[in-house]
């Protein structure tokens, strides 16, 4: 089939409008970015990796709305932590944590670990799905260290304790075009929207 | 220096009764165990690998005391939390956190985690440092899976959602002397036996 490319509709498999309108701007014009429909199901996140969660959510909206589909999954890598919390960064302090609750974990866990093994990335995988099974999946990184106390009222989740490579602030000290134009869910989707034309016009 | 076999003195870096009679059923009758003096200050766990804290652990405790010391670390390795809590085991859900929090928070995270991904391991290493340098240090496991629900009231810590390969009770439902025979701890200890008259005859 051909694409068209003028109004190509695709679903964001989120209902997080501050993603929809994130998404947006870095896809730009060329396609009518849509939210999850009401009635779609949730999805079990049940993924062993950023990767294969993103396209579970992908390949799930996809079938729920008959269009093609776009969804993410990202989290913090720690390295003391052997990569962890990871897929479950969300959950880290348990199901029903809330961020400040993940956060403070994670400095209580790393109260040992010392300023030059601090290390840590945020991580995102950027998935599409057609209707018709094309998919393609990319991951973006930034990586970082986490400092001690939180720092900065911007961003969320562990935005206040890391300080990316290259910079002094926090991602929670940084305006939201700054953040964007680093970090990890910014760089997945730019990498992504190069893949959409191959995607949509198979 | 030549080691006087029949009733060597060595130290164990620890202050725990029952981990004390345990080492001497293992270790037998040729050494003479004593707990860590009350004077001996505390040392802080800093080491990322469990090899690596036995270690701190023993040669603190040989350099406080003047003698051969022995010292174990141990904990959980689980495969769906990238071998974490690992050397965090004893403080994974914070620092004042208990047993039952602790092993209460990894089931909270491996809520979704399906049965055939719930696989983990008792890790522990054992280490004896003497005052004059020499070091070895050794690691016993025991591989098993993490159950969903606690079951039995024996042992500690993750005792009660662990169940060894070969076995359907949790170590929480064995008596003392079955889980000393397959234990990670007993394994170690019984290893680091077989180095010590290299150790103590240099």
């Amino acid at each position: 089939m051909n694409a068209q490319r003028e109004s190509v509709r695709i679903v964001l498999a989120s209902r997080n409008t501050a993603k929809l309108a994130e998404l947006r701007r870095i896809l730009g014009g060329g396609y009518d970015l849509l939210p999850l429909p009401d009635d779609a199901p949730d999805v079990a996140e049940t993924g062993g990796t950023f990767e294969e969660n993103a396209l579970l959510k992908a390949r799930a909206a996809a079938a729920a709305s008959g269009l093609t589909a776009v969804a993410d999954d990202s989290g913090l890598r720690v390295d003391a932590l052997n990569g962890m919390p990871g897929v479950l960064s969300a959950r880290w302090a348990g199901r029903r944590a809330d961020d400040a609750a993940n956060l403070e974990l994670v400095l209580d866990q790393l109260t040992d670990v010392p300023d030059g093994r601090r290390g840590a990335a945020f991580v995102c995988a950027a998935a599409v799905a057609t209707p018709d099974g094309e998919e393609r999946v990319v991951v973006g990184e930034v990586r970082g260290a986490l400092i001690r106390e939180p720092r900065g009222s911007g961003g969320f989740g562990y935005d206040p304790i890391f300080v990316p490579h290259g910079d002094t602030r926090t991602t929670a000290e940084m305006s939201a075009a700054e953040k964007d134009a680093i970090s990890h869910r910014g760089q997945a989707f730019r990498a992504l929207a190069g893949l959409l034309p191959e995607v949509l016009g198979s």
